[in-house]
């Protein structure tokens, strides 16, 4: 019998409702499928904050490093958006905690689900068929680069710095040429290089390393137009690849061709330990009343079964239990639709276990 | 009679085909309201490099200093691609005009006529109806920050830095709230404080000048949050004020509501002379072709009226002449509905001129 530990680090706001049906998922396919999942729960973010002072504690990143994979809800809030910037659930726990195992690379693709072509605000004729991944780079860029505040004569002056080296880049294009020669075959690279000095060197790169997947059509977007495409024309795409804060804004947008954020998943990948999370947030202000969308995270779980334990069909299962709730006409509430049941988290969550 | 010198830069691509339309309709303007334009062409970007060696050569700052407003096509184009950082259109022309001209916002409204509601890849239900205008910083920022390039052990190191100062921020913010004053009163303050330094001061400034702004309703909004809500429910906009990159992705992206990029207008005011431009860029793929949609840059001549001339009466003509042509069913090739009629960019011209 297989035996993984996986590290559950629920979070702040939705995070403790998403996670636990996920987690309740990941047991049915353990029986279904003879693998004898391990959970340890850890604190992160602002219930880490608020339980033991800092908001990645030792602790946490110790149960991560023992682990095979990290499941993660979401972190941040209002109530410790106060905080001095180093102690944030986002640059005191997030970050790092990307940083410290080495996640280069964060997988987002869109999955549309047939059943919710019609939740989306775009066209039908426009969504439908797109099947898109977007890889983001996930420790570098200006998340990464240097941070200051300094008072000056009339004021304050805030710096970021956006920051790549040729090898950060390097392995980043490489995982996206790959993805792309697994999939139709062609890469487009997201820059703004006609302005910044960090995008031409990614496309520098980029395009020097082509020569070795003659293979993969590899075409370079400029993050605006890329932006306006996303919207106009997504089916054109199939492997995305850019810098940390355009993937950032770029998935959020795209998240909208499947109808909702809320049906977005993520698998952060590039050192030992993954980590697999829903692309959205916290979202405060629905948190605690059963009203988020678990499938998300559902879905990373499936990810999680596809990428760092290579039980391809353990998340294939899940893909379809996810299909067929849908198809039987069942939504949260980011997705109504006319005719449709609106479920809570929870019921939810039971449903595509139901499936399993 | 009034006079007004205006400096016509047609740039580069389809910058020299959607200028004249323009400037032709600026003279009908002139002779029915009695006013005296004088235009003096000047060269820039890949058209200055060509003819004189340097993208933004002085008799160029020249005539736009002397002059009381700038029109400007488009700038940049793949022939200039490879040339050092210093020497290409983007950064050795666009950029230091704008910032020797003190242009520190970009005013970008999204103008969505009735007659292409449908020619939106968004739902009807959702695009008809949005009034929103992007206001861009567009003197600071990731564009203007430090920029550099090293070599390193094993490849290279770039660099670009994001900075804002406190009255940099002030200013565009003040300028935000009474835009926002003037229309339905709610401003959408774009940025990413949960990461970025410089995200923290932003919003601290624009909830420090609220208080002097109580009529106006002060939203804060994470810049992947704004992209998802650009397409999911762009009604809910009035004014949204932004860092520089951001607001290049986020108008990018709103251009998808008015159906086409080819019909965003654009004004940079903040210094003596303002800079009216389309929001698009040089498409060099249809240059040449009279395939470019002109209304942009015809509309971009009708904010200079309004703004650098208040000629608020000249402004809407200009912008009545074009809903009238979009109504008798004319459009250029970016807009291709089942039913219209499509016509080039020279027709198109004189359709709009015909109509004042
Ligand atoms: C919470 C925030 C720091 C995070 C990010 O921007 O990386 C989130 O938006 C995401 O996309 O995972
Ligand atoms: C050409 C480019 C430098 C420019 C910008 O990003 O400012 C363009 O995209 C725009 O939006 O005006």
């Amino acid at each position: 019998m297989v035996k993984y530990t996986i590290a559950v680090l629920p979070g702040d706001g939705i995070g403790s409702e998403i996670v636990p049906p996920a987690v309740n998922i990941l047991k049915k396919i353990g029986i279904k499928y003879d693998i004898a999942f391990e959970f340890k729960e850890a604190l992160i973010g602002g219930a880490a904050l608020d339980a033991v002072g800092v908001p990645l504690p030792e602790d946490t990143l110790k149960v991560c490093h023992q682990s095979d994979a990290v499941l993660l809800g979401a972190i941040g809030g209002p109530k410790w958006d106060t905080l001095p910037t180093h102690l944030r659930p986002e640059v005191g726990a997030l970050l790092p905690l990307r940083k410290d195992l080495a996640l280069y690379a964060n997988i987002r693709p869109v999955i549309l689900y047939p059943e919710l072509v019609s939740a989306s605000t775009l066209k039908e004729e426009v969504v439908s068929g797109t099947d898109l991944v977007v890889i983001r780079e996930l420790t570098g860029g200006l998340y990464f680069g240097e941070k200051k505040r300094e008072k000056t004569a009339t004021g304050e002056r805030a710096v970021d710095t956006l920051v790549y080296t040729t090898e950060e880049i390097e392995r980043i294009a490489r995982l996206a040429f790959e993805t792309a020669r697994g999939r139709r075959k062609k890469l487009t690279s997201v820059d703004k290089a006609n302005v910044l000095e960090s995008g031409r060197l990614w496309r520098e790169t980029l395009s020097r390393l082509a020569a070795a997947y003659p293979d993969v059509e590899l075409e370079h977007m400029y993050v605006d137009n890329c932006a306006m495409q996303l919207v106009r024309a997504p089916k054109q795409f199939d492997v995305i690849v850019t810098e940390n804060t355009f993937g950032d804004i770029l998935t959020d947008q795209a998240s909208m061709i499947s109808g909702s954020i809320g049906m977005l998943p993520s698998a952060s990948i590039g050192g030992q330990v993954g980590l697999y999370e829903p692309s959205h947030g916290s979202a405060p202000d629905i948190a605690g009343q059963d009203k988020a969308n678990p499938l998300a995270t559902i879905l990373s779980a499936a990810m999680m079964l596809e990428y760092s334990f290579k039980q391809v069909q353990a998340a294939e299962d899940i893909k379809q239990a996810v299909a067929s709730v849908l198809n039987k006409g069942y939504r949260t509430g980011d997705l109504v639709q006319e005719g449709k049941m609106v479920v809570g988290t929870q019921e939810m969550g039971n449903l595509v276990a139901g499936e399993i």
